[in-house]
């Protein structure tokens, strides 16, 4: 172009922006630019609560702070996340027990875990507007609410809910809601290894709820007082302990991209010193990036030999690594036999939230997307194994006979596959149909219509949610079909 | 025989009375008795803890009463038993929606539920022993501890476990935690439906903890203050709910056979009036044949308009069949509009107690048989989709590379035909894993041994647990066989 004209410049300035338009405009109608931007959290909540994914529970009282209900197609995600969590530690390797322990929990539990003395968030009163909120998160020193700088002191707040127990009402008589399931998994170390024979390294594995009194509840379903926890504590010996969890830190990461989280939208993040819990050696979270910023949605923690020497008696003759107060209530020695000499065994974990990990599930899978006809979709590109329906059958012609037997025949057999929740489609017009199992992330709908029993083989329109492409499938194969599709 | 001389008589007896003992010792050889033996308490709990099904909560602090943890063993067989209710009605009906509804709930729901009046048990104290048990229980009126008259007159005792709610620690700050999970599915009538669309009759099936803080615990998994409830509430219209009521005991009884409890161990007992819980117009117990007696693992009740018309406002509008408790602080109407007018809908509500349930389907699996050895064998005859274990891979020579590796492979690979667990198991000899498996109730041990590698085709010796008959299998056929026996 060296030495071209003045006038050629302007002459050559229209049909390029004219081309970049038009590129830029075919680039827009695919979606292809709407797929990189995450949905605003109101969109998360209005299509949670519009399809039934979560509600807000005791709603028609005027609701519980920080309390949520999972509704029908909740459920199902929730559950589906928890059995993929569940398939791959303990199914699928050979060196993890679960278990179930439960919520109820003895004080002298979360004494000797340190829960009691330091499971705490500074908390401050506002004197003007009598306000509650967290010390260390105020803006300016000033109250989050009226703004008035006239607070209180900050002081201790301990987060663990109390409830009574038992017939007899004195002081003594209360246990606490756990504030995270691992500690029942260190109360049945020994339990455990009793009855399966268990030598280190080996790991148990929970899944179940706890709960925590926190002073503010935020960003809907991500910090909430009730919420259910995916807990590891993988035992090592002292020494192999760095080794296991940079392993744990890789598998877990690994496990939220298999979950269908972005790669750019999740990072790993090692905990400053000044920020580690006080059973922890090292942490390293696994971080992602919710509407509101990158937060927290796992923790992988080295919590060496802190929890089994904390809930040991006679620590004194254990040679532990970690700082324990002094235990008189235990009845038991958490020590395991090496080849030389005798340890307290490590513990690495891998520490997930279940709710945080569905919210940002549907963060990711949630896209709008421009059609060729003007109109926008929503559609949830959840992975097939995580849909909380399998697959739709939509009868085309609600009132024909043939067709509506046939789609129902389909359904049933689909059923008898063990595959999940299959839903029998007929509430609306095909294309409605189309629309609210893109919008709930069905992989597919399977519509019986004239041409089923056209030619020689019964065939069904499968159409697939993300390409929208349809193609025609013997009813034959469709079992085999969405049995391995609902595997991926 | 008829004139046979008196002599006669005696010569015949010797060989009746041997033919009848041989007779006898075959069958009692073959166990063919004993399967019709209860196993006492005592050894359910003994197997529970030895195998790993079930433990004490917190027992290295001395224990929680009425609370226990399911083990590597008992989660496993807990989560069958779930999801094999889930599936039944959720997944293979369709005409069920699940729910997830938050544990911590909100007073009004429970004062409008009539639990905060009504949800209570006698309750007296001994003045000698200060002992407190339940009133209604005594024996002759005297304590059950001391045997002293010296009681306190029975006051009201109320079940539900209290706890703070929120960083404000003032009196009117507290929730309850749920004593049934069935008030989160009538508080969540409305929303379901918004969501689903769904139209009268239609259920709503909830898996999930419950708490009752118990004045006294017993029988193990029984009666205990941490439990988890599968409740379904089915909605229909009044005047078709004798009917639906009839249906869901037929369909529940079926159900509960069909984990594997025998016919003659179960029955159905409608309650007499004078017991109906204050919101049902006719429930049937099912019970189960404890080794403490017939006790109930599932109540069908007839709740009537009573729930849904309890949480609604402007009762006074709406012709409601229960007698309810004044609504002021509802937002809501519960009312469907049916073709000529508008109704409250009446709940049918089956609700079952899944730890009930599992020590019911343990006790009807638990066999003693006798051997040709002499020796005796524990098996538990679980049905296969309920066993912790799908099956057991045993190499024949732990020290053969080529014997272990395929073990491994084959393990790997049924692993991923998502079965369930699979166990690899090469901790002791053939003989001591096959009276493991037996008595941990898994259905075939698959053997890797030097016959194979001969032949053409690689095949594993299966031995069945309940007829501990062998045979030969080729490998290539192996994960069909064991996928389809685990849905048995």
């Amino acid at each position: 172009m060296t030495g071209s004209c003045n006038q050629c410049i302007p002459s050559m300035v229209l049909p390029m922006l004219l081309t970049v338009s038009l590129i830029f405009s075919i680039i827009w109608q695919r979606g292809l630019f709407l797929r990189k931007i995450m949905p605003s959290m109101e969109e998360l909540v209005s299509l949670c609560r519009r399809r039934g994914f979560v509600f807000q529970s005791s709603e028609l009282y005027g609701g519980l702070q920080g309390v949520y209900d999972y509704g029908p197609l909740g459920v199902e995600l929730k559950n589906n996340l928890k059995q993929a969590w569940w398939r791959s530690l303990v199914y699928m390797r050979d060196d993890i027990e679960g278990l179930d322990s439960s919520v109820l929990t003895h004080k002298m539990t979360l004494r000797h875990s340190g829960h009691e003395s330091t499971f705490t968030d500074p908390m401050v009163d506002c004197k003007e507007c009598k306000c509650r909120m967290r010390a260390d998160r105020l803006v300016d020193d000033k109250c989050d609410n009226c703004g008035s700088k006239n607070l209180t002191q900050p002081r201790n707040f301990n987060l663990m809910f109390k409830a009574n127990f038992g017939p007899v009402e004195d002081e003594g008589s209360y246990v606490y809601l756990r504030p995270e399931t691992a500690q029942g998994i260190f109360l049945n170390f020994g339990n455990v290894i009793d009855a399966t024979s268990r030598k280190i390294p080996f790991g148990i594995a929970q899944i179940g709820k706890s709960f925590r009194n926190e002073v503010t509840t935020k960003n809907f379903i991500f910090r909430v007082r009730e919420f259910e926890q995916m807990e590891l504590e993988f035992f090592v010996k002292p020494g192999t302990d760095e080794q296991w969890h940079n392993f744990w830190v890789k598998e877990r990461l690994d496990w939220w991209i298999n979950q269908g989280l972005t790669t750019e939208n999740i990072k790993l993040q090692p905990q400053e010193n000044a920020d580690l819990s006080h059973y922890s050696k090292a942490t390293t979270d696994i971080l992602y990036k919710f509407p509101q910023g990158f937060e927290e949605i796992e923790g992988v923690a080295n919590r060496t030999d802190f929890d089994l020497g904390s809930h040991s008696k006679n620590q004194n003759d254990l040679n532990l690594f970690a700082k324990v107060m002094e235990n008189r209530d235990s009845n038991t020695k958490f020590v395991e036999q090496g080849a030389e000499s005798s340890f307290v065994p490590f513990a690495i974990e891998p520490s997930a939230g279940l709710d945080r990990g569905v919210l940002a599930v549907l963060a990711d899978a949630y896209k709008k997307e421009a059609l060729d006809n003007g109109q926008e979709r929503i559609v949830l590109k959840l992975k097939p194994h995580l849909s909380p329906f399998k697959a739709a059958i939509v009868p085309l012609a609600r009132n024909n006979d043939r067709i509506v037997s046939k789609a129902k025949d389909i359904a049933a057999a689909l059923r008898k596959a063990m595959i999940g929740r299959i839903k029998y489609e007929d509430t609306g017009n095909i294309g409605k149909a189309y629309r609210r199992h893109d919008e709930i992330g069905t992989p597919v709908c399977i519509t019986v219509d004239f041409d089923t029993f056209e030619g020689g083989q019964e065939t069904v329109t499968v159409r697939d949610r993300d390409s929208m492409e349809q193609r025609r499938i013997s009813i034959a194969d469709l079992s085999d079909y969405v049995s391995s599709l609902a595997l991926e």
